[in-house]
């Protein structure tokens, strides 16, 4: 396993998918020097795209928290969401009713501009349940556990509607030690298997995220696969994502990965990135 | 889908194992009319034991909460619950350090009495995480789930040590209509698949418990298995292993599966009780 | 549950995606009527493509074999199989060795053309697994399955490659009795358990497939997704797969759903088409 | 990790269980120098049980073929395996009807005995169907995978019967090299997946198998459980189930679990087990 430089990989490529959380950021701030990656790309001429999982917030609200913790090259229409893919979804099929929520009120804010009625899980009760038409699962905070993962679970056994998860990560870091969190996407899957049924996920690995970036690029430039990379730190969605969209990959170490453990987990479960980076720092 | 009547199935039987919730009581009290059972059972001379996924309280407690409800007949040396076979493999399995636990004080303080040092997980931290040598689950309730959840992820993260689940439920019923809580066998599993770890189940449908208590008569008479009658709600705890076990099974509809889903539900897992009866009251 | 005519939910929209298992053809013949489908099409000037999770054969040969059944009407440049995905994949992602592949003769051909060097895992042995590079599980014919996936896991646990499902079906339905088939996608589910790596599927549910179909339509028209209907048999392939995309859908009854099942799979996995139609045959 | 020497872990306990292959023996023969253990432990007096999932055969068959290995000390009495918890069942739950089997002749003249009516599934037809009342998977041998594992799944789709799994290993090593075949556990998970139904599985790590041999011991002397010693090459059968049983384990290297992966493995399930030793031979 051999550990390549970023920037002569970075060298080889025209488009940058970077994902967010472990790659350009943690729970607690930027990972260090990721500025001058974003500088050298634009003197470069190289462009970028955020492809991350993440429904918590807009565009616009994502692009300025990086602005706020000091990177100010991130700009909203270069972020590709898994809560945009899960906003267009429910634009397209849900028409009435009320969507009940797991997540922040920002992030319900987010996907309410689309003219739906959102509440809420802790907002439902006897009186409007017969009007929950879809649950979509935003983000991991926002809400009390206990009461309303419990409710989550009655309202799926009394309603067929689809539950809709806007955010496929099981965890995401907190720092640049080995602690993470627990994310909806990982709670989504307890609450499915505990109902039994089948839930509407978007994001990474999957590869309409992917698409989606894609298609941005496409109607302006002609672009080929080859020319771009994903940027990770979780094989089991930047990776096997990008490798099965097409893409060349770089595994970082700063984030879900560990160092340790890189070697190990790629043999033991096969997933394989085109190179492993120490990090998306350009030095 | 013939439903039976209660009495008459139990006729054919010396002893009966009953689960307790959806069977004798739900979280909100008794079954309406259940100590009649249990004054008919002691009447015809026949043998009861609660064969229970709870390890929120010792036998004893547990004898005590029936009686608080008004069911004076149950004593707790025929309580046989997933709390003692975990108990019983802290004893013999965890001799030193602290066991970390998620649950209440008065699960812990079960556990605690075979001289074990317990901690609750909101009480790990860098001082002494070294020192724990092992994770319980006991109890959905007594902490916070997003504090509590996310620490235990990280505790199993950075050690490697055996995590016990005391209770393999998955969810628990709330009263006499459709609604449901999470059990901590739920949460159990959610973080088995976050962590990638393999967990010690204690609890139906697993055979060990079934074993305890069979043995406990085994003990006092010459038993028979064809001679035990199992009483469950749950197809994928107590028929299953039940019949797993070689005993004779009612399914009562008063808990976990209702009377509208019973025979999709038998159909669709392939799981099928001998018997399945409205509830399990001697009328 | 209302079941309604196909004719008039066709009516509705201006292009029809078709599933072909259980849906055009069952592995006995054509669905009876379904050529009245195609040439209603044709004269209503609407656009169909056939969505399939097939990598046995290439659209060249899928055509062929509709017309050997006596469907004139479909014509390659309408077929769009998971297989191509897989083939697309190879082409970009594996440069140099050997593409070992599960299948017939005639599916590996077709991956064979863009210049891979395939060889069916029979023909993997000491001398040459230390230049496979890929695996590729294309169909569940054509090789011996004692031998050949006790081979495929030894060639697994050997080498970490990736491994490539070309069609994530599970089963297909053998003919309009309930009687079906295992398919190469439940095969490759088992050998993943087995040997613990994560594959790389191509098919429906995953919305590239449904993705490439869209993309040759945009590429010649200006065209929505509340324009197009997908008509499946799956729940958990085609129709969930397209309404994940923003498609809707129409479940048919002449496949892997009997019309007995029907209500009950669709309450207890949560999948619900739009509509439901006994089949696709336009009256 | 350190690694033990066999001889000086056995000196520590009074009965030692051995699972078969991987410890014992391979497919292709026994272990080199294994007969110097069971002399060994004839010579210090302490008992010895095989604690096998092996369904292939009865205990007398199982004992002459270690003596046709040249092992002669293996004597049937002592042979503890999950055929024999399978035709437990059978006699106890199945009364009538076809009991339809995967396997060798020879696995199913064992569970014949009983005086039930086997069948192989290539024999059942459209004749006979409607008196299967059960299916039993006994070996992964006798059968044509690609017809009977067909024909096994259109079975449990036609009925509602209780399938059992009398063999729960995943795969079984082919010799002394990384070879492993796919045992008729693994066959199981496929097709319990496939057909959505719950099996009733017999075999480590379940704790009736170590209850039966326990049993078997207690019957005849006072015994604790920390006086056995469970000897074990596969971390989720024999190690886990060993462990959760109460007893102290050993893992050996020999089998499944490779030298170069042990501590990887142990790392990342969480399965400890309490001793690991190179093989099981007694120098």
């Amino acid at each position: 396993m051999e550990i390549q430089d970023f920037k002569s990989v970075v060298d080889a490529y025209k488009i940058i998918f970077f994902d967010a959380f472990g790659v350009i950021k943690s729970y607690q701030g930027l990972v260090p020097g990721i500025e001058k990656t974003f500088a050298y790309l634009a003197e470069q001429q190289k462009e970028y795209y955020i492809v991350t999982n993440d429904a918590s917030r807009s565009p616009q609200q994502l692009a300025e928290s990086y602005h706020r913790l000091g990177l100010h090259a991130i700009v909203p229409d270069r972020i590709v969401s898994s809560g945009m893919l899960a906003k267009e979804y429910l634009d397209m099929k849900v028409n009435d009713g009320i969507v009940a929520y797991l997540g922040t009120e920002n992030s319900a804010h987010y996907i309410d501009s689309s003219g739906l009625h959102t509440l809420p899980v802790s907002a439902i009760n006897y009186t409007n349940i017969d009007q929950v038409n879809a649950l979509v699962l935003l983000d991991d905070e926002g809400f009390n556990w206990f009461d309303d993962l419990n409710k989550t679970i009655n309202i799926l056994r009394n309603r067929t509607i689809p539950a809709i998860v806007a955010n496929t990560d099981n965890t995401y870091p907190l720092s640049g030690s080995n602690e993470v969190a627990i994310a909806i996407g990982g709670l989504a899957s307890m609450i499915e298997a505990i109902v039994g049924k089948r839930f509407i996920r978007f994001g990474k690995p999957d590869s309409q995220l992917f698409m989606f970036a894609y298609d941005l690029i496409r109607w302006q430039q002609d672009i080929k696969k080859k020319d771009i990379l994903m940027v990770g730190d979780t094989l089991h969605t930047d990776i096997i994502g990008g490798n099965k969209f097409g893409l060349d990959t770089v595994l970082v170490l700063t984030g879900n990965t560990l160092a340790a453990d890189a070697e190990m987990r790629i043999r033991s479960t096969g997933i394989m990135p085109t190179y492993i980076c120490e990090d998306a720092v350009v030095r």
